[in-house]
């Protein structure tokens, strides 16, 4: 069973099937988030320092940390977001460009074995990102599209996924550094999105003893009432197989489903996180005026 | 791909794996319910009629009839809690009983084609129960346990759900018309037992081409919050083939999680119940004035 350690400067996570699911914060990410965009670019961090802090507090077990911002100075920013988040919180990064030079600048930045975030099947990428993970030791996330785009047959999906696997031990890279990402496709406009990932899944854990990551909130894309949509598609991949995703650990419905369905994969031992999580207030009215609901509350966020 | 036809006079309802899940409502059962057992001994039946038809508008395809009240006339409670319950809905009924003459009365007393619940492997109830189910036509719930008690090995549950499915045919019975339960025991005290079903299910459908059914809510004894905890093991359940279960639909969790999970396999065409169930609505404070929220809240609860 393949087991993928990522670390910081104090703290090491390990991916794999026989640990309970890695839950890698979203958050720090300027796509769509227009405000951020706009405050990282003037160089104000402080949202991205505060958000990096309420999501280490809501479980996430390691942060992605995204730049991509039109016309900034991304290798720069993104070094700068990296080394402030590793002076508020101890957990590991995954490093998230399209940019070579980003990806580059950020993993000079950071302290301990970072993920990388990403590389594709097309050759041109290969070419330029593998390199880069064997010169800095990290692990990578392969992302199983490639020239001729993102196919719609799970089994291309996975050859590609193979191609990158292969490729990366090539370059000397044990198998366990590669995490793929399925590619999680809206289920709103692809009925078989949900299914093409749980089979890609399966077949990279037990053909290619990988690790696997996928951001999970593309699979509701258009659709209502979202949260329990990825909390339950995110159970139903970890059924399958899958190790970890970049996902939103702020959401109630995706952290609680991650918990339940760690529980079920008995990767919760005696159920600890879950009791911890769940303890009902002995009195609701006594704790709200005490103000011990709202810890307790805040409680439910902590892990372990 | 198995397909078992379940019906009552007016209304056939096919579980199957390529279907929607089978929501088979549990809550008409006096099994720790003292006030129904209570009013049920007496020939009170409004509880019964009131619970069948809100576990029907909940979202239930099929109804679970159990009469098991100590000290009563179980064959005579059963069947007139069946030919009322026929008597103010249309869906099909599970005839639930562990006593051979209360299990041939309510078939007497059913219309329709029955779902059986249930035979055990053990030999005597093989040789008392199946030619009832080759009598009458029904079909018939298989659970994996036998003289020896429950393993704790799949595999061992595995084959006694084999030779149930073996038993069957040998009387004539179709393997299309046996389900399995794999046995659902409280993960709080046994860790494994989320993946024993699992997998249970997955070689019940991949190996034996039959269908499962499962009384979900043991999986949470003894754990706090057992919405989300039933909610999220349905989900991954039905995510490796399981394709009925004996459970409340009135829990919303247990609702929304089969109803997501639907949707992740690809069984909820273009998501439109999903969509019904979830829509916004358009201004809350004009809705709640003129009722429409109630509306809307009940109409989440009906399905199609």
């Amino acid at each position: 069973m393949p087991e993928t350690m990522i670390s910081s400067k104090t703290k090491t996570v390990i991916i794999g099937p026989e640990r309970p699911f890695t839950i890698i914060g979203e958050r720090i990410n300027p796509t769509g988030r227009k405000l951020l965009a706009r405050e990282m670019a003037a160089g104000n961090y402080e949202r991205v320092v505060n958000d990096a802090i309420a999501q280490v507090q809501a479980g996430a077990h390691m942060l992605d940390v995204n730049a991509g911002i039109p016309l900034a100075d991304e290798p720069a920013i993104l070094a700068e977001a990296i080394r402030l988040v590793q002076s508020v919180t101890d957990v590991p990064l995954s490093i998230d460009s399209s940019i070579i030079e980003a990806l580059e600048s950020g993993l000079a930045a950071y302290e301990g074995k970072a993920l990388l975030n990403s590389v594709t099947g097309e050759e041109e990428r290969l070419e330029i990102v593998l390199p880069l993970v064997k010169k800095y030791g990290c692990a990578v996330i392969g992302i199983s599209n490639d020239e001729t785009g993102i196919s719609e047959d799970p089994d291309v999906r996975f050859a590609v996924a193979k191609k990158i696997v292969e490729r990366a031990m090539d370059y000397g890279i044990p198998r366990e550094d590669v995490l793929i990402d399925p590619l999680v496709m809206p289920i709103g406009a692809l009925r078989y999105a949900g299914k093409q990932v749980f089979r890609i899944v399966h077949r990279c854990l037990t053909e290619l003893g990988v690790n696997t990551c996928c951001g999970a909130s593309n699979v509701s894309f258009g659709l209502p009432n979202r949260g329990p949509l990825n909390g339950t598609f995110l159970a139903m991949a970890m059924s399958a197989g899958m190790t970890s995703a970049i996902t939103n650990p702020i959401e109630e419905h995706i952290k609680t489903a991650i918990m339940a369905a760690d529980v079920m994969m008995g990767h919760d031992e005696n159920c600890l996180d879950w009791i911890a999580a769940n303890r009902p207030p002995v009195d609701p009215a006594a704790a709200a005026e005490s103000g011990e609901g709202r810890q307790r509350r805040e409680g439910r966020r902590r892990r372990g």
